[in-house]
């Protein structure tokens, strides 16, 4: 899909107002107030107000060279940075998805990346056994790795310009970013009164309404419902916007349609690396009342006279149903197909020993006669 | 999984006796007469007499260097003498998934490959539009495509020690391999009496047992219920092949199992292409009372901006009910991701508009934040 610029809108009758804030919410009157001052009054209110990047409480967040990364805006930010400065180190706090994309792409383009992390290894959401092998694999490309890092403070740097002060010590780069999470922007809603659920986003039904009638939110502001736990979840990720996004547009334009909600899936590439999860994790499970228990396998993604090309699957169900909850992937290949099968699976309620019999493309260059989906399937029947 | 060796049977207390065969089976006397002469007593029967290369009625196919491929001695042998005759040029007689997989592999192997085939495209199971990708992709490694071509004899070459004839002229090689299908090893089955299906395979219910009572059927020589058409076929692939052994064991060993069925998954691997298939088209879905409908979109199998990896993927469905029949996919990655995704969804008897909004693990190195999974179910119910 290529994003159509505020020219081709204005094209259709859209109005499109860029470089501006929204200041207030008149909801009564039915009309926003822009920082330029200029009213305009609404109908239809749509939220789609996203996330911003979490900021840490450290001193020295201020200084030139600390970035975020959340829009095309901050990428640019970044990369013209690099650029004029010639870098040649850098710093990334935290060590989620972002952080771990942000590593491949900086030392990709040839600059030393250290990540500090205030855990033992990156990708929380994933096994650590599983965020083991994230973990050889930035060191395998030359990123360090230091866990255990509660980072203090950002001063300025002798031999480059900032330093990064934790309790492990002193480092020191020409760049730092924050990659800490995001969270939702309500404080508009909060003005307008719309009701704000437990994970801190917008609550929504499942033709994105909010609270109040005529206003609409889609995306990082707003909640999912997760099929899974059942409940109201903030996932601040693209295709999950996308989709509510064309609900709301559906449901405004008279052609209703309903967002059925997620099941958690995610992914992302770390240099040769797969990582994909879905669904919900043990203490997720045992959260939404389910008796949680799983089992992590290790396989090879094609068959093995092929070559090697490792994978790991985690599998967590729930032990009186045999309900599957959630899995997690970690893979030289075939890790995000895994999960993506896994998510339709999770999707339509599946139990694990009908996924220890589903028929899937085999062939020798993509998976065993038994895949790793069956394996683990078969392996949790035999644990539980 | 590695196969165990006739010895590791035998130390687990297991007869294997290789190199014999059976003559025949006094079903009423529960004994089978090998070739030895040496009768067998039993209890319970398993036939997994497995399936055999099709041969088609031509002169000259007892020649040498005419080959069939269906086991590993075949491969054995067509290694063997492609090595002692330094083999420089082969045909391929047919184009379905082991002729592909045969021309990526003798063409590799540094010997000029040509397929003739009675077809105009390779791989009748896939759309004409999609077997057009595997066409130039045969093309653009080298491998010469003859459609239309209906071979007559196989004669002594002149330059070449074979010479293929049909009335696309006449083509000389070192080999011939005869890739036209497989058919189900019956001969045994009818002796015994058991129940043939319509597709010419030993029928079984889902506990793999046949009609005679303690007789049971596992693999490429008996039938599978298609969980989408709702009938009996025979899909000679391994993975089936492996499920219904096991299940069949399950049932002999007093831990009861039922084989599920399938949905047709299928894939094959042609040089820099994936090919993928499942569930029914639009022949085979009419023949099973549906009402097809079908809708064929191109995408890229990654983000844009991130390079082409061009992917065409075909939905099948039912008009009534929007329910999913079938999916088709090539592409240059992403191709098995996708069919196995739909694989599930078929499993799961999902309709278009549900499969239109799944929750997938969108990450720009492995889809766009719309999948084309989600662009051709959302095409699909506009074309309804």
């Amino acid at each position: 899909m290529i994003a159509r610029t505020p020219e081709k809108f204005r094209e259709t009758g859209i109005d499109v107002q860029l470089n501006t804030e929204v200041l207030s919410v008149n909801y009564a009157g039915k009309t926003v107030e822009l920082r330029n001052e200029r009213n305009i009054p609404f109908d239809i209110l749509v939220m789609a107000t996203g996330a911003r990047a979490l900021l840490p409480d450290l001193p020295g967040i201020e200084k030139p060279g600390v970035f975020t990364l959340k829009n095309l805006e901050d990428a640019i930010k970044i990369k013209t940075y690099l650029q004029e400065k010639k870098c040649r180190k850098a710093i990334i706090i935290g060590a989620g998805f972002i952080a771990m994309e942000m590593s491949e792409a900086l030392q990709q383009a040839g600059i030393q990346t250290t990540i500090l992390h205030r855990g033992e290894l990156p990708a929380n959401r994933w096994d650590p056994e599983l965020a083991k092998l994230l973990l050889e694999e930035l060191k395998n490309n030359g990123v360090e790795f230091i866990p255990h890092a509660e980072t203090t403070a950002i001063e300025d740097g002798k031999d480059y310009p900032l330093c990064a002060l934790s309790n492990q010590g002193k480092i020191e780069a020409d760049l730092i970013l924050l990659a800490v999470g995001v969270k939702p922007n309500v404080e508009l809603a909060k003005e307008i009164g719309l009701t704000i659920g437990q994970s801190g986003a917008i609550a929504v039904n499942s033709a994105q309404q909010t609270s109040k009638e005529n206003v609409y939110a889609v995306g990082d502001c707003c909640e999912s419902y997760h099929r899974v736990s059942k409940r109201p979840v903030n996932i601040p990720l693209g295709d999950i916007a996308n989709k509510q996004g064309r609900v709301a547009g559906r449901n405004i334009g008279g052609k209703p349609l309903t967002f059925p909600g997620v099941v958690g899936a995610q992914s992302f590439r770390l240099f040769n690396l797969e990582a994909a999860a879905t669904g919900i994790d043990e203490k997720e499970a045992a959260l939404a009342n389910y008796n949680p228990v799983s089992i992590l396998v290790w396989g090879n993604a094609i068959i093995g006279s092929l070559g090697l090309k490792k994978i790991g699957l985690k599998l967590i169900a729930d032990k009186s149903s045999g309900k599957l909850l959630g899995a997690q992937a970690v893979g030289f290949a075939g890790a995000v197909s895994r999960i993506n099968s896994l998510s339709v699976a999770l999707w339509a309620e599946m139990n694990i020993d009908e996924i220890a019999y589903l028929d899937l493309a085999y062939s020798p260059f993509f998976s065993g006669a038994w895949d790793i989906i069956h394996n683990a399937a078969q392996a949790l029947r035999r644990a539980i």
